[in-house]
């Protein structure tokens, strides 16, 4: 049986993965490829440090040179996290003749244009289906299999880490530090979850998918994200009791005048299928112009779902199906204008969710809802409760005032914004105004 | 641009949606396939029937030989459905040199060893995503998306119709009879549903699905299988109390001795993804060994959403990558032993809901559960309520007799099925003893 060599640059939770399913499971791999993907070399950046599975003597080396020297490497999975030094060993990867399998989001994020431009100059390709969405084959679902259609619309929930947190503090009532605590244990969240809970995550992923779905070329830096970070559990309780729950979710909607794209905490209807998306996983749904909608569902990411898109990957190239695609395809290049501009964030268009302590006085609602009026903002539900006794809970509003929530109908960015300052400025508003997106 | 000619056989729903992506999109198809799809012929079966699709002259053709003859077509959508003369049209495109597009699951599942076999003798390619689950891209997501996965199980709604009368019972308590003439009305089936209502369509596109997943090669009519066509609104209204809803759906289950495959109607939880797949929406749940569970759910049928999947196989087609999936695959191959067998269809395990008429006097419920412990089948819940007065409305159990529903735990297909004809042959037993299976 021909044999195509591969290499595994970064050999931590995914690197240990696919090197598992390349040694323990070759028939599998062999039958779907035709030949075998014989393992050859792995890089680590410490020899001493003990690994999760066994590989056979002479495999492991700290040297990329091992890899880059040896012509009869043709694909390597690329499994380093981080901008540097990622970008310059990915171009000495290519340059040296290798086919890229990558999971790295970031970096295709950051550096796509160069990074692609490179490896067409080079006559060679970079897999990445495993940078987004690890279980969902959203890449190769979108870059392929509605190849014939114009996508009009899509909407996910891309951060696993995220979207555990938010269903644990819906589902147990917990507060966003205890959660996060908790997911820290169980190896959902980073020591250092910045990226995750601020949107930068979705975000990046959010600008490949409108590059592969629409054709946008567009810097992750300049979508509007709000992230989890500062979400409260009123806000989860409140939604519920009209009928939603909130998700960190990624849109990307073509409308005639541009491409809108937005991550932040969004309102959902419960029971649509967004919704009941719980824990680490991921899901996206697509609505295109043939098909219609899709919706797909999996594990967001964790060791072998992102290791069963990375071999599905190293599959494809070693077919040689990679590599048409990514000739056809032209992701990135700087050769053509984009097909669709990004939209100007002020005049995108979406209902609202406000939450704020009012003065429980006369005349309160109706300066608030002046300000709304004012602003062509129509009102579509309102709550406020009585208050409690005493509000003896300290977790409860100050004293002598109640929270109010207004639910709005569609209404623009830029005007939801500045009824936002004018609301907040309002001398019977107490603390923070609240303002979250509600899905269609 | 390079250009590669195609036909398209058969301009029914389907051939018409297919030549407006070819027509109407053709920027969208060569940006997918860097190369224009140049619709060259289209063969209908009757020149002067009017068609809901503006064609360029020259291209419509009553003739197959037209196609046969003309080798700048390279790919040809073979669009008929049945068995002949598809097949036989089949086997002279192929032997012409075309690659071959379908959506003929009917075909596949009863010729395909023989027409991939002779596929691959002639260095041809047949392309079939349309054939299953339309909008749902199934067949490109089990051969190259999960194909580092050892798949271990696969659950699908995959006829449409059946779903779509399924749900229409359930929501609006009509009888079958009802719903079905609603749905020939409205296009979800056809004048004679037969095949769709039966479990016929579900069996065949679950044995195209055995064979992509596990490589099992099996006869579809070697598929158990229940139709929806006997459901009585009872059991929807009585499932619906004990928590489920009734799918039509289609297993397979990877056992250590074997391959589990049944069509059938199946209690599904609420609240599961399955039990909430509306209408004529197809859903498949996969799950493999790396990535976990993957749940897809899109339209099943219709003329776009078909006709995407059928244009996504026509451009994988042009650029070379169906070749290289059809060549490495050996779909269908008759030169390897299958990888796992069908068990025995009695020694499948599963829950089980009986519903039966049962006289209202001492000793009836002792005396059939007499009957499930000689099986070891052990009870989990049982509903028995009041007679109601009189019994006056007729679609109501014989007078004196009250419904009885039992659900189990876990049984043997055989010992449920012995146990079912000895509670049916139990003189305090009136009327047929419904039982349906309930999924894990």
């Amino acid at each position: 049986m021909e044999k195509t060599n591969v290499a595994i640059v970064g050999l931590g939770t995914v690197g240990t993965g696919v090197a598992r399913l390349l040694l323990d499971h070759g028939d599998r791999t062999a039958r779907h490829a035709g030949r075998t993907l014989w393992l050859k070399k792995a890089v680590v950046r410490d020899l001493s440090k003990p690994r999760d599975v066994d590989l056979p003597s002479g495999i492991v080396t700290d040297s990329i040179d091992d890899v880059i020297n040896d012509p009869d490497i043709q694909v390597v999975a690329q499994l380093i996290g981080g901008l540097e030094p990622a970008r310059t060993i990915m171009l000495r990867l290519l340059e040296s003749g290798k086919d890229i399998v990558t999971a790295n989001k970031a970096l295709l994020a950051e550096h796509g244009p160069e990074l692609f431009t490179r490896a067409r100059e080079l006559g060679r390709s970079i897999a990445f289906e495993a940078a987004v969405a690890g279980g969902i084959p959203i890449i190769a679902n979108l870059s392929q299999c509605l190849s014939a259609n114009q996508i009009c619309k899509l909407e996910g929930i891309l951060n696993g880490t995220s979207n555990f947190i938010v269903t644990q503090m819906d589902e147990k009532g917990a507060s966003y530090e205890d959660v996060v605590r908790r997911a820290q244990q169980l190896g959902y969240a980073e020591a250092d979850p910045t990226m995750d809970v601020d949107g930068t995550d979705a975000a990046q992923k959010l600008s490949i998918l409108a590059h592969l779905a629409f054709g946008a070329t567009v810097n992750w830096a300049d979508i509007p994200r709000v992230g989890i970070d500062g979400l409260d559990p009123d806000d989860l309780r409140f939604s519920r009791q009209l009928g939603y729950r909130i998700k960190l979710l990624a849109l990307a909607n073509l409308a005639d005048d541009g491409l809108e794209l937005s991550v932040g905490p969004t309102l959902v209807r419960i029971g649509t299928p967004l919704a009941e998306v719980r824990d680490a996983y991921n899901a996206i749904r697509v609505i295109g112009d043939a098909v219609g909608p899709v919706f797909y569902h999996g594990l967001g990411a964790g060791q072998m779902p992102t290791a069963s898109a990375v071999a599905a990957d190293l599959i494809d190239t070693a077919v040689g199906r990679t590599k048409l695609t990514f000739q056809t395809l032209e992701y990135f290049s700087t050769d053509q204008p984009p097909r669709v501009k990004q939209r100007e964030a002020d005049t995108l268009v979406g209902r609202c969710y406000f939450r704020l302590n009012v003065a429980n006085h006369p005349g309160t609602l109706a300066a608030i809802t002046a300000v709304l009026a004012k602003h062509k903002i129509s009102i579509a539900s309102v709550i406020q409760h009585e208050p409690e006794n005493g509000n003896a809970d300290d977790s409860g509003p100050p004293s002598g005032t109640v929270p109010l929530v207004i639910m709005t109908h569609a209404a623009a960015e830029g005007a939801a914004r500045t009824a936002t300052e004018e609301i907040q400025s309002l001398s019977a508003v107490t603390g923070p105004v609240v303002r979250l997106r509600v899905k269609d």
